[in-house]
């Protein structure tokens, strides 16, 4: 346990933290301006590239494996974030995964609203399948919106016939945007990080009028049948608590192979934090070995002792 | 993927099984006759034993860490089942956890009904506990009837002011008694073990007229703070899937460490199966390991690439 860590965080979080219900642009430099004090990942080399017509950033280490792709979308509440705020998260979960890493910048809202950042991300994704990945070598992760949004162009990518990837990795995802979970209220005094009102604002940016209800924006309300192996990871002290676990409920009963891990006293996407948090270090390292395993059962080779190979589990 | 042996086990469930609603003296007997064909891991020695009053039965193997106890609470509906009938399961999953195995013969219904069960399981914890055991030495699982129960003596046993074990495993835990989840009507048709008519019969004996939302008897009600790190599996394909999915869903909410996992296709108590199930053997082992974990951050130390020591994870 890291009392103190998470103490000092929250703290942070509360004193200095973003009002998601602010001004866009505002919310966009401070966003930035946060992220950029979060530490680089050791032995990451970035580089800016293309996936289509998507500009993505390439992250690799020396341990990844040239068959081993992270397709990361960034969270945001769909209006802000960029790949290059998020890249010390991205990077660091396809390391632990023994990938690369390929972070996207779909369009934001309100600029481009629902469904543009789901088509972005399907396009991505197709453009790395015709590069000639095979969907077996292939994840997805993303958090807060872009855990919702994974989902949805899981969904799209499953209706337009394309294969589905190894895995899913969903940290903290929203997946509800008419905000109808009991966590929106029960939650609402100790989540330090968002707000009902301010989600509420970004949800009808995202909309753009279109029901809150629809199943790509609120894939909680979607048939998840054929989805691949999902891990979805979210806190205890979040008003997103409620999605996590709807979500989980609903890919289950679809049939699609769900682990759902609720780490108690976490805050929204904690995994951020695991440069100083101790839970997020060990929930990552939990994620990228659920990626090992995935990737591995399509590689179809197993370590001597049953366990998938997890290149990142060097002695420490 | 297992596709021939769940076929083959479906058929002959459907064919060969049990009505759980059929007379209690006949399903007693049928039950025992059927879990005597599940043939008996090797190296287990298995010896009967009492915890307090409570009638035991111990396992053990060579590579049993003298530390490690798990306490197995069988399933069979309130009503059925003994530490004979479920020796296989019980002594497999305490294997895999590196630990021995303590099953008991907690009373039945309709003759002892609630709370009889969870009494003589928070005795035998508490004749643990007496012995010295420390509380971080012992992990509490248990199936069906006996997740359910595993949950109520947790409960009780921390209202009675008794520290909490280092970890607890339910398996397609029966966790509502008033049969209220969402799958007792969408997976009636799939589910070839259990039927609503049948475990209504049972919860009718087992309650003895108390309320069938009481906390105890159904913990999806129960406030459910300070209990300790849960695993709960189940199958996609079970009436039962809503309990794991609603209990996983409260535990998180009430801030305990919580994973679930709900495995496609996959039937009431799969992991009886394992010596026949690919299915089965994977999510015990993945239940060892969890239970692993929990006893190594109790012991304080971890394994030199950062997983807990797992003594029963050789190379195979």
């Amino acid at each position: 346990m890291s009392k103190d860590q998470l103490d000092f965080l929250i703290r942070r979080i509360r004193v200095g933290g973003l009002d998601i219900g602010a001004p866009i642009a505002q919310v966009r430099g401070a966003l930035e301006d946060l992220h950029a004090a979060i530490p680089s990942p050791e032995n990451v080399s970035l580089l800016t590239t293309k996936l289509g017509d998507v500009e993505a950033l390439e992250s690799t280490t020396p341990q990844s494996f040239s068959t081993r792709t992270v397709l990361y979308l960034h969270g945001g509440a769909f209006a802000f974030g960029s790949v290059a705020g998020y890249s010390a998260l991205s990077s660091t979960l396809a390391t632990l995964a023994g990938a690369r890493g390929l972070s996207i910048n779909y369009r934001l809202a309100p600029e481009d609203p629902f469904p543009s950042a789901i088509a972005d991300a399907v396009a991505a994704y197709r453009a790395l399948l015709d590069k000639g990945v095979s969907p077996g070598e292939i994840a997805i992760a993303g958090d807060s919106a872009g855990g919702g949004l994974a989902i949805a162009m899981l969904i799209s990518s499953r209706d337009s016939g394309l294969p589905m990837p190894a895995a899913a990795v969903l940290l903290s995802p929203w997946a509800d945007l008419a905000l109808e979970g009991e966590s929106m209220q029960t939650k609402a005094l100790e989540d330090p990080s968002l707000t009902e009102r301010g989600l509420r604002a970004r949800a009808e940016d995202y909309l753009g009028g279109a029901d809150p209800r629809t199943p790509l924006a609120s894939p909680i309300h979607a048939d998840l049948t054929g989805l691949p192996p999902l891990l979805i990871q979210v806190g205890s002290a979040e008003i997103l608590l409620s999605d996590a676990t709807r979500l989980a409920g609903r890919a289950g009963a679809n049939g699609v192979h769900t682990r759902l891990e609720v780490w108690p006293n976490m805050i929204h996407v904690f995994q951020m934090y695991d440069f100083m948090l101790d839970e997020g270090r060990a929930a990552l390292k939990a994620a990228g070995q659920f990626l090992c395993d995935a990737f591995a059962d399509h590689e179809g080779w197993k370590h001597s002792n049953g366990a998938a190979l997890n290149p990142a589990a060097s002695p420490s």
